[in-house]
């Protein structure tokens, strides 16, 4: 069996995601067995638009999603531009990108487990989320898989 | 032996804590033994009142403490209607609250250490924190229990 | 063989590279064996100067090191004032300043990993970052030392 890495993404910060995906996608390539469990603004991830509103939702979780688009930096986003200088770095020093990163992941079969509980409180349903989501489950699916890992860190 | 799990919860965000308390009584009921290090912004959720100020303190503690007050959201604060926001979604979508997450620690026997350096810092003494803190102590204490740990974070 | 911690500092912030140090140094002290990876932002931590410019940079990169000077807080920055006061209260409190861990962890011969891609990003090189640095390598070293320790903290 080969050993696992487990990342909770709790963070829906560009650069995080980036450590975040970059970590994943070279653990996966070296055989490892990887998981990510996003909750919280890292749910931002697997959004399928920025906007995701459904008719179902409450007028305060519609207000929350409106409100929580994008990707920022953790530091320096000065109103966006910090996210997209460091984008417009990244292509100059020919990094791969968050997007690629995140197709590399899905190719290396990295999995991805959607929280219940953060999707419940923002209303947020498969409807909404991108179809590479693997699972939705809560914090008992995470900590069987984590109990098992050789590396778990919270991002 | 119980397979452990050990939190640091280093920070004061209403958000992160939630987090770390869903895994830490999550893992609790599933009879894992749980540890939560409560250090530097992460000594806010032990404080007994939002000020805690206490005759002993230099000025400037006393100042730290007083604008140390509540638990912000890491992301969308807007000046406190982000955290005020999120606590009437979970109550609306039936979410247990924080108060009540802590609650239900305490009775799993989750147990609290508070960072005696972090203390020392801010002028926090057993009189201004809650009296389920079942230890103060240091990162050594806090090493010798990760280290037999299944899983830690640090949040 | 000694047990191992490995810290993936990302963070640079203060009061979380204080966190990192203190750590790192208790863990040192007490036999194990500990790696310090820095990436994004915790690079900060291992530059020269404040400014760390070179010829070789694009412009968005001085750009970005001009701007991403100093180490704030996570919290109550105050435009620095947050800083200036901890490093005061952790001065009358007779705590050891981040300099002091710094040093105590070189000398417990702690080792510093600087990620290149990050590196690559911000256009930093050897000549910009401190002589303390051990290796300059990516995610694949990261993981063959977290694998096999005891504790690995993303901080």
């Amino acid at each position: 069996m080969s050993e696992k890495m487990t990342i909770i993404l709790f963070s829906g910060e560009f650069d995080k995601a980036l450590a975040a995906f970059t970590l994943a996608t070279t653990a996966a390539a070296s055989g490892m067995d990887v998981t990510i469990f996003f909750t919280f603004w890292g749910l931002n991830l697997l959004k399928k638009s920025e906007f995701s509103l459904s008719k179902t939702q409450l007028l305060m979780q519609k207000m929350l999603n409106f409100m929580n688009r994008g990707l920022p930096l953790s530091r320096l986003n000065m109103l966006g531009l910090g996210p997209w200088m460091m984008r417009k770095l990244m292509k100059k020093t020919k990094m791969a990108s968050l997007e690629d990163l995140m197709k590399t992941a899905r190719a290396l079969k990295v999995k991805y487990i959607a929280c219940t509980t953060s999707c419940g409180v923002m209303g947020l349903g498969r409807e909404q989320l991108a179809d590479t989501v693997d699972d939705f489950t809560g914090a008992a699916t995470y900590l069987a898989i984590a109990r098992d890992s050789k590396i778990n860190l919270f991002i």
